[in-house]
């Protein structure tokens, strides 16, 4: 407070260490939310203080660095628009959006496990009759998936609602052209007795979208942006946990390294190969290709479980 | 890893708990980091990750508060460009630019403390000559500033660069007008003894721009976005540590709510209130105006200290 030119101690923080003020600087800022009406968001915002200022304390974080995260996140904002999300992208491959399923979705008996939404759902997916087609067009081997949706007492859900949406085999989502295209994407009920069955495409693996900033921060760490091959699912019924998973492919190798850490054990079916001659389940006319069937039941928590 | 509608406990995560479930999780995305060549990068990653998911962990984060989340990155991310960078006013008033400030600017002896650089520095400020005017045709009070560059062994720097900015009486710096115009900016040089001196501003408090997603918070938190009055300087000399700082003015209110937590009691200084007939130490017409007076003396740390 004095205009001299002091040399005592005083000068350094008022006779405070440097841990010292570090901690009473986290103390002052988590004390600033405390006119906070929203006790959620003061919860929220005072945790997310102390794990920040926790990390820039034990990483001791160089004013440089700090530059190099803020250049970092503004790139991440640049390229992010209607229809790329760059921040859902860092979020994956940090593996928060999984961590975040995880805490969101804990086990309930033998419910269905849950997995990462992905960026790819869209909302007006074209309804589909059970033993329909969502490939609409998307290229592929031809993939028979049956199951049941069952709740937790192994009763039925009739009319259960069954979101699917898929790469194609090229890797690509349908919303990743330019043009207005929809393949590989559909709705369906289950049936009365839960069941449900449709065609799609046998699942291939794909890579992340890997041209901009979170792509770079992959290649700097050495790390694939490959997903393991999956196919989405979202189901929902009254009075039922909204189930956000995916099925993956037995066998595949980057089940171990899937890049957004989505693998679950448990979700990993049994995608059996078929000769192009063996009967269809439906009798189709699959034109001499061979395909793939696999069966995926589907158990769904009570809401609020 | 069957096809079976399966109820026993291996389909709830192979017998682990949830929180083992979320532990094995972070040790997934750590091991991920394993091949990366940069070692700080690893480390940095590492850090980052476990500090996030303990975040995400410790206050139990919903998909809605998830998607809150990346909602909020992305207008972060749509509102910055070159002219407003909200990443760093985010970082700001979340205290984490100051405790990287802190990190990284260990106290040492009696060198001047650093704060926080802030957005409205620019590279090219005008060169004026010791004794000479940083307003430019910013309005405000006119305020003489003078002091001395030493290091800790109180040698004069001779030749030391002193950059300094500040807003004007509107409490807008030049860079937040649509048009060219600079004001409030300069850089000049110590003379052999060290000394320096400039006719500025006085400062005044302005609030950081609130229009955006970052205002957004402060406004849900019941947080004013008003900084205490201050003055940046940034001073180099040759194998010193660089000094970014800011002075601040005895007496502000706003000393203990500064919105970026950047003031430190060694900061505050005297700005005497002159009255329009006091002289000038430069014998220059005021017009009639009021004026004010501080002194700031200056001590940088060696390189690498
Ligand atoms: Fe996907
Ligand atoms: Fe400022």
């Amino acid at each position: 407070m004095t205009n001299s030119n002091d040399t005592t101690a005083a000068n350094e923080g008022h006779g405070l260490t440097p841990a010292e003020v570090e901690v009473r600087l986290i103390d002052t800022v988590t004390a600033s939310f405390a006119q906070a009406t929203d006790e959620r968001l003061k919860e929220l915002l005072t945790s997310l203080v102390r794990h920040l200022h926790g990390f820039i304390r034990d990483v001791r974080l160089t004013e440089a660095e700090w530059n190099a995260a803020i250049e970092f996140l503004t790139k991440v904002g640049d390229i992010t628009d209607d229809q790329r999300q760059e921040f859902i992208l860092l979020s994956d491959v940090l593996g928060a959006s999984m961590q975040t399923i995880n805490v969101s979705n804990q086990p309930y008996k033998n419910a269905t496990e849950a997995t990462v939404f992905g960026p790819f759902f869209v909302d007006d997916a074209p309804l589909i009759d059970n033993g329909g087609d969502i490939a609409g067009g998307g290229t592929g081997q031809p993939c028979w998936v049956e199951g049941v949706v069952r709740d937790t007492d192994d009763n039925p859900i009739p009319g259960a609602r069954i979101e699917v949406w898929e790469a194609d085999e090229e890797g690509l989502y349908d919303v990743q052209h330019e043009d207005d295209r929809v393949y590989g994407r559909a709705h369906l009920f289950a049936e009365d007795d839960g069941s449900f069955r449709f065609w799609g495409l046998t699942p291939t693996p794909y890579p992340i979208p890997d041209d901009g900033p979170v792509g770079q921060m992959l290649k700097a760490v050495g790390r694939s942006p490959m997903r393991a091959s999956h196919l989405h699912f979202m189901v929902t019924a009254p009075r039922m946990r909204t189930l956000v998973t995916h099925i993956f492919v037995e066998g595949d190798e980057l089940l171990t390294s899937d890049t957004v850490f989505g693998v679950k054990e448990s979700l990993i079916k049994n995608f059996e190969q078929q000769p192009a001659d063996a009967p269809k389940p439906d009798g189709r006319d699959l034109e001499g290709q061979t395909w793939s069937r696999t069966r995926f039941d589907i158990v769904l928590a009570p809401e609020g479980a």
